[in-house]
Parts: structure tokens; sequence; C-alpha cells
């Protein structure tokens, strides 16, 4: 028998401080670069084609000793019973022994490490001066992008919402987003230290609700792109120079939310090469010809570790794709395990 | 957040019994003949070649409306640090909701349903007169198979015990195995029952350690291989007319414990026929051109629903090449999970 950690979604959103994620996410990013880091096949399975799924994503962390999976299931009917569509659960190893060290409900960490994955595209892609930040999507998702941005650039002083199906969410969420940025991110930090008064600031600007997607686009230093659309909703001609994309949503084959033709005259970079041009935003356009794979100047921790060169000019357009790894989730699973240890939460169970 | 069940060793180990285990394994093999059943493909991965590896099972059993998954982890030189070599996790889905059920140990799970395998193997291949087992190997592994066949066989009078490399582990075990079987297969049933008294007698035989393989592969009906062995320890000379093999010891390329000639004269059977020729015992002998992928005649579970032919004649050879599926190990911590419950064991966490 052994003594594992099991937490709960509820001791995982207490611990987990975005600020510390965007930490691990990059790290992840550069043990990539370094090949410390090791992805294993995904196993994904339909139950019912476009209504219910689950994939099993896993990965070893070589210079961490960690490995494990990530189960996420989706089951689009779920509201009906009251369940959300989305649960996940994560699984972390110890790579030296094979043992099992804890078992995490997936949903916030997921999250949270998808919103820094948009961020560090942004930190290290977008010009340093941006100051506009447009976020395309109202989901659950939008919340964490908008806080790990806001954390991870230095001059943000607008946000602007858009939905593209239902101008209301914008509203609300425009309305609603400051005191969720207090309540569930800058209340992870002790009052009146550094870095609360430096994220408290970051937090207390502009954002509005806006209904015309062209004029936002042009207004626009960085470009976050969260839904689950099929069909572009950011034509190229739009664009002005300079724009930053950080595409999130795109995560299946078929998804698509900015116009490829985007794509014809940015710097691409990715978070995983393979999995980017399989079921990223970036699949469409190299299966329409309009790049090839070579286009893709690096993945981003090749740009972290500065292997690779990011933005070349205030004029470049850039693009980060990002689908997401299993190893954002081990890491971030290692560190929340790490905190629960010191603070003594989470329940400790025998296997 | 979600409730689910945590099941340790102990726990299991106290709550489960062979015969149930038995009926399962047989329900999955019956459920995969008639296509309710699904394999997703398994991840392996070695942490350092011949050292340490991993490996992620998974499929979905659509007619219990249960998937999930095994994750096995294999570090030989666990026993430096007082930890076992082979460490395993289940975890258990509804596949109506993708919730998550249980987590569980697989260690003793996994024991129970490999025996299992081998005896249902017996069942339906091996003569019914048959009254000479000999086991092949004196691992962990061998109690469960003796223990198994012994249950699902009715005329079983001595059972044989083989060392490759050590006789005295066969010494050992057959001094001790007799005692073995009451204290763990026989106490899971009250005292009286006919299903007690049933197994009692099954168990009350003659036990012997042997030492000259040859003399003891002609003396017995049915055979059972469990070694880590990777070249052949029974050669086809020796066999006589009618003997039936379960193969349970190759689950990985490259393995191999009977004379692969042996396929060219017996009448074959597996439990999954893409793992079978690729990792199971049926590997060398489709490798080496002895038999093909086609010659084999069913998977077991089309022999249990008659939608094959077993056995034809009293003088047949037949062999079961058993790799083990997922499925098994799903089905039985689904019975755990339900007994569990009835008895109030187990540890409830939040998810």
């Amino acid at each position: 028998m052994f003594k594992i950690k099991v937490l709960n979604h509820d001791v995982i959103e207490e611990i987990l401080g975005m600020k510390e994620v965007i930490e691990v996410v990059e790290k992840v990013y550069t043990l990539k670069s370094e090949e410390k880091t090791e992805l294993f096949p995904m196993v994904f399975h339909e139950f019912e084609r476009g209504i219910a799924d689950m994939d099993i994503k896993s990965g070893h962390l070589k210079g961490i000793d960690i490995f494990g999976l990530k189960l996420v299931t989706w089951f689009g009917e779920n509201h009906k019973k009251n369940l959300p569509p989305l649960i996940g659960t994560i699984m972390v190893f110890d790579s030296k022994t094979g043992k099992p060290l804890g078992i995490l409900n997936a949903e916030y960490i997921t999250g949270m490490r998808t919103g820094a994955a948009g961020a560090i595209g942004a930190k290290y892609l977008a010009r340093k001066d941006s100051e506009n930040l447009l976020m395309i999507g109202t989901g659950h998702i939008s919340t964490f992008q908008i806080a790990a941005t806001l954390i991870a650039m230095d001059n943000i002083k607008t946000v602007r919402i858009y939905d593209p199906i239902n101008h209301d969410n914008a509203r609300k969420l425009s309305e609603s987003i400051k005191e969720t940025l207090m309540n569930k991110f800058l209340s992870k930090y002790e009052v009146g230290t550094e870095i609360y008064k430096e994220i408290n600031e970051k937090f207390d600007i502009y954002f509005e609700a806006v209904n015309d997607i062209k004029e936002a686009v042009s207004l626009s230093d960085v470009i976050i792109t969260a839904t689950p659309s099929r069909k572009p909703l950011i034509m190229k001609k739009w664009v002005k120079k300079g724009t930053h994309f950080s595409c999130v949503g795109a995560d299946m084959e078929g998804k698509q939310e900015i116009d490829e033709n985007i794509f014809g005259v940015a710097r691409v970079y990715v978070d995983d090469i393979n999995q980017a041009v399989n079921v990223g935003e970036t699949e469409i356009p190299v299966k329409k010809g309009i790049i090839t794979k070579e286009n893709i100047i690096a993945e981003i921790g090749d740009v972290i570790t500065e292997r690779a060169k990011g933005r070349i000019s205030d004029d470049d357009i850039t693009i980060y794709d990002t689908t997401g790894i299993a190893l954002q989730d081990l890491l971030t699973s290692k560190l929340v395990l790490d905190i629960s240890e010191e603070k003594g939460l989470g329940v400790e169970v025998n296997l």
C-alpha cells in the first residue's frame, strides 16, 4: 500500500496562484525546448460522435522526475443531468519508482494552465508596449486568459471583450470581470506585499464589451481567441501591423478562430508542432497550403530559451497557437501537491 | 466536486473472491465476442530500456456503461528501495456521464483476473476429464493460476509445480500452496455453504514439486505457463495428445514459454488477436511463419458464446494465449466497487 494525496477542486482553487502557474508553464516550455520532456501518444475515443468523448494525454517531465496523465471527458448533454460537460482527473507519478503521488481534479488546473499559456504567448511575442487587449470569447476560460495576460504583461490599459454569438455575454463579463479578478486571482496574494500591489494595479484598468469586432481588432495590440468556433471570426484585412494573436480555442480537428490567410503574413509559433498541425489553429492553414509545417518558426520554448527568435520588428504580426500539453497539467499538479504538503491540505489515502 | 471511492490493496484483497472473478472475466470475454466492448490503443513508455517502463491500457465496456484505464509501472530496481517492482492503479469512469467512479490499487485485481484468464482457457479448451495440472513458474501469479484453475475445473487430482530456474522455489511453493489456497481463496466463502464445500474439496488434492519437466509434461493434461521466459521451456516432442496449454507469461515482444512448433499442431485460441500476435505467446510462431494470424481459430469469447468451436477431439492439443486486456481489470474493479458499496468499505473522497 502507498499513501497518496487526493486534491479536490476546492482545495486546488484555494491554493493555486496565477503568477506561479505562469512560471510553471514557462518552465514546462523551457524543459521541452531542452529536450527534458517526453509526450506519450494521445488516446482519444468518441462514445457518441459530436456528443460525448474522452481523451487521455500523458507524458514525462524528465527534469523533474514525474510523469502522469490527464483524462478528460466531454459529455455535451451533461447539463440535463446537472453535471458539468467537461470532467477531468490528473494522476501524478514518481518517475524514479513508478509510485503514484497524487490524484487531482483537473478543472481548475486546466483553466489556470490554459490561461497561462495564452499569456506566455503574449509575453514573449507581443510588443512590450502593447496597451490594448481584445478577448474573443466569454466562456469559463476567458477569465483565466484575462487574469494571466494582465499579470504577464506590463502595459495593458484596456481590455475589450467580444462574444461572437451573444453580445449580452460580453456585456455581463465586462461588468463583472474586475470583481472576479480581485476575488479569484488577487486574493491569492497577501495584502500589502509587492506582488499584491503590482497585480492590484494591473487589474485596475478599463474593461469594455464591444459589438463591432472589425473595429475592435483594428484597435488591439494583443488578441486572444478562446471560443469553440469552427470558422474564422477575424479576417486578415482587419488586422493592423504589429498585432499579436494567442489562439487558444482550437484543440480539435476542424476548429478555427482566425482567417487562415493571416498565417501567410505572420510569424507563427506553437506549443507543440505535432499537435498544432493536427488539431490546433495551425491545422487549416497547413491543410490549405497557406503555410507548411516548416514555416512554423519555433515552439514557444525555443523562444524562451533563446534558441529561436521571437518578434523581430514592431510591424510583425505574430501568432501563438497553443493546443495544450499534458506536461503543463503535470507540473502545475506537482506545484499544487507541494503547496498542499506545506499547508497540510488535501486528503491522504492509502492505495 | 464529485464523490469517488478509493479502494486500497487490503480492502480489495479482503472482499474479492476467485469464483466471482472467473465469472467476471468470462462476462468480459462474452461482451467482447458480442462486440459490446472497445479497446483503446495502449500507451507504452520505457524510462530506461529493460529497467523501467510503464503502460496505460484503457477501454470501454459498452454493455456495462463503464470505461477506464489501468496504469502499470515496472521498475526492476525497486527492491533496492524496498518497493515492489510492479505498481498499478486503476481508474473507473461512468460512460454515460464521464464521471469518475473509483480509484483502485491494481495489484490484487491483476493477480485475480490473470489467474481467472488462464483458468477459463482450461475450462473451455482442456478435456473435461483432465486430472493432472502442471504449473510452470513459481512467482506471485502462480498461486492465482492454481486457485482459479482448481475452481474452474472439476476433476483435477494432482498439481505439479516446476520452476525453470530454481527447484527450491517449486519445493517451497508445493509445501505451502494448500495452506495459501485455504487462507487466501477458500476463506472468502462462508463455512458450510455449498460453494465452500465444493472449493474445499477441490483444494484438498495432491501437490508436488517436480524437477524433470520432460516427464512432468508427459504426465499432464493441463499446463499453465506463467514465467518471464524469453525462450521455450517445453519442447514439442514431449507433449502428448490431448494436452491443453494456457500461456500466461508472454505479454511483451520477445517473450516465449513453449516451443513455437507446438503451434503448428495445435488448435490456437487467444484473448485478443491483435495483442496475441504482437506481444503474446503467439508472436514468435507467427513471426517465424509456423502459423499465420488466420490460423488462430478464435478469441476465447467466441468459444464461450459458441460462435466458434473449441476442442473437437480428445486428441487435440489446444493452446490458449492470454495477454490480458484492460476490460478484465475494469469489470473486476466494478465488482469490487459494488461489493465495497454494499459492505460500506473503502474510503470516499471528494474530487
